[in-house]
């Protein structure tokens, strides 16, 4: 890590370089602890924040072999309404958190063997799920194909607005002092005597300002990897995984279709269908290890074709959006937060160093408050809790690692 | 009709309601005559005008038991070249024209039947087309799916690019002194001692304001019937046909996914593909009796299916936009062109009353310009194309027409 004794323009206890609900998360909770705060980002609109369905299903979306990973995604979803609820008292501001539960089906036969398999690992993980039979899938979703023959209803799922969430995740930061910036922390470095600096490039006079803090978070999604100074391993960490998911509504006269989360396997791909409170139903969502932001016709296609494969009267909606994100992936797809460098701090005063908060994958939206009471300990001199120990940076110190070189062409 | 004698605060010698494909073109082709030519149009968004593929294939469109149509599409189809020539001169600006042909493509053994049908129709009509097996399909279209055995070029099809021939008609018309105001005509009335006015509503202080003229020519689309002070079988005259279309694109780097107009017929429906000079892709249309402009997801859904099920390479496009525009229908499907109202003329001096030029339907592109010429004919006291007689005004004129009610909830 390179050294630089530069007086920066601006000072903040933490400076956060990403303004996603990750970063925004821990800059309000540092924030409330009496930490100032600078949040910088570039609003590129790649942030896979805005391009998320919100579903906090941590059972439903668990597959065999991620047990840590499940762990610390049950400490999230049971941390979330809690927060969630601060969050709405703090700002005024509803997050639109739904408490309906996932109903997942089945398309074909075999895909219902693969939604049993599925159903008996997650109930061995402590999913509180009811079979349903046609007549109860019906009663619970009077809209679904007639090829349903049956599905899983978990009753403890929760889904969140993502766009709300993140609207009242700013608002609750600036109302407890964060300082948001419009630029792209380029690099990091350490300063003397003391602290750390980060590069800001943005638009007009922010070109090349530097701003000082004891502590940068780095918070930059996939990008996070591109931010010059910052550990060697930590470059070849993360990896951008295209999602495409669309946006419906109900046109004037419809009654709701659904009125809970519908996961679905339709002929051995997944489909959701997620309903918000203002008659919105999000389906998603495609996976592919790509970087663009192309909304493509086949991915416009297969969505539409998998989510009127069970519930037809999607047909009847309006197609409002249609848009691509960035999901952060890393190396091994887990979240990656932690001390990736540290200074001893003095006697009597709290830790100083680079952090890093990234990797969140498909989790992001349902991370974000435990990942803000991680940062924020480690920030305050405190332990994280247990559940984050798989997941600092030091597991990714392998030598074999090679650095994102973009999409297959 | 009414009779006013209020003066009016704008004279021309003619007015046009509505500033679509025809209305313009008319204005432009008026005003190259000498005549003073106000267009006045809401811009509401819902023109048909901008929501078109542009085809100009009057026999691949072709269908039984439409002689009369297909006489005057054809008359169209031949004049368009020669109209966007010097619409491209008049302006220096290009239209998009292409010349590649439609090749025309069955997806399965019934719809090859059917294709079969047409084409012999289509021939005894005059369709220069040529059959082309498995193979030479494929050496026309290279991407074409291998479920298609064979297809038919039609050679001298043409398709222009429909908002850049927008763009240019309206350049030549102001060019050529053109008055385009913002505001929709609510009513017509005749005036003493003579001519015609007609009352504006539009933005500011615009609302009431009548405009006078010899003539006024009704082009207001699917509107026109609703123009008060117009002849009662006029207000019966004209329905909204809703069409919903994509435009896709080609991402960087993917070659021409097709470079012929392709019409294809898929289980029964009708698709067609239309490639544009700068790589985007129009992909329509569904044909629904309704008057939202709501795009949805079924309509989206099942014009990528189609496509994609004739050229799988579609899936790899990116859909930049998806549209619903309203179709001026008639009572019979026919255009509507001609005289509704006529002033007999002092000696010497040139007609003066109310015209119609409406109910385009599906060809409203390709008639544009021979309803110009028409409408220009009337205007100065010639006599239109013979090609147009069937289309006059007076054939609607049956007792039991009832007025257009709005969409079925």
């Amino acid at each position: 890590m390179p050294v630089v004794s530069h007086e920066p323009g601006q000072e903040a206890d933490v400076v956060i370089a990403g303004g996603g609900v990750i970063g925004t998360a821990i800059g309000w909770r540092a924030a409330l602890r009496g930490l100032s705060v600078i949040v910088a980002d570039p609003g590129w609109g790649d942030a896979a924040t805005n391009v998320a369905a919100g579903m906090l299903a941590p059972l439903s979306e668990s597959v065999f072999g991620e047990q840590d990973l499940l762990a610390l995604n049950l400490l999230a979803a049971s941390r979330f309404p809690g927060f969630a609820a601060e969050l709405e008292r703090a700002t005024g501001l509803s997050v639109g958190l739904r408490t309906e539960g996932t109903l997942s089906v089945a398309f074909d036969r075999a895909d219902n063997d693969r939604l049993k398999r599925l159903t008996a690992f997650r109930r061995e993980a402590g999913l509180e799920a009811r079979e349903l039979d046609a007549r109860a899938c019906r009663a619970a979703e009077p809209f679904l194909a007639p090829s349903v023959h049956g599905g899983v209803l978990a009753i403890g799922d929760l889904s969140v607005d993502n766009r709300r969430y993140a609207a009242a995740l700013h608002a609750a930061a600036v109302a407890a002092g964060v300082r948001f910036l419009s630029g792209r922390v380029t690099a990091v470095a350490r300063r003397t005597p003391g602290g750390y600096a980060a590069r800001l490039a943005g638009p007009g006079d922010r070109e090349g300002e530097l701003i000082g803090g004891r502590a940068v978070v780095l918070a930059a999604g996939w990008r996070t990897g591109q931010i010059a100074g910052i550990p060697g391993y930590l470059a070849t960490a993360f990896r951008p995984v295209k999602g495409q998911l669309l946006r419906l509504r109900h046109p004037e006269g419809l009654p709701a279709v659904l009125t809970h989360t519908i996961r679905a396997i339709v002929t051995g791909r997944d489909v959701y269908l997620v309903p918000r409170a203002d008659g919105e139903v999000v389906v998603g969502a495609t996976q592919d290890e790509r970087d663009d932001l192309d909304v493509t016709a086949g991915a416009v296609h297969d969505l539409l074709h998998d989510a009127m494969s069970v519930l037809p009267a999607v047909s009847e909606l309006t197609l409002a959006e249609a848009r691509a994100g960035l999901r952060p992936g890393s190396a091994d797809n887990g979240p990656v937060v932690g001390w990736a460098e540290r200074s001893l701090p003095a006697p009597g005063q709290p830790p100083s160093g680079l952090l890093v908060a990234a990797g969140h994958f498909r989790n992001g939206i349902m991370l974000s408050p435990v990942t803000a009471d991680a940062v924020t300990s480690l920030l305050t001199g405190d332990q994280p809790a247990a559940d984050w120990k798989p997941f600092t940076p030091e597991r990714l110190q392998t030598p074999q690692a090679t650095p994102y070189q973009g999409s297959p062409s």
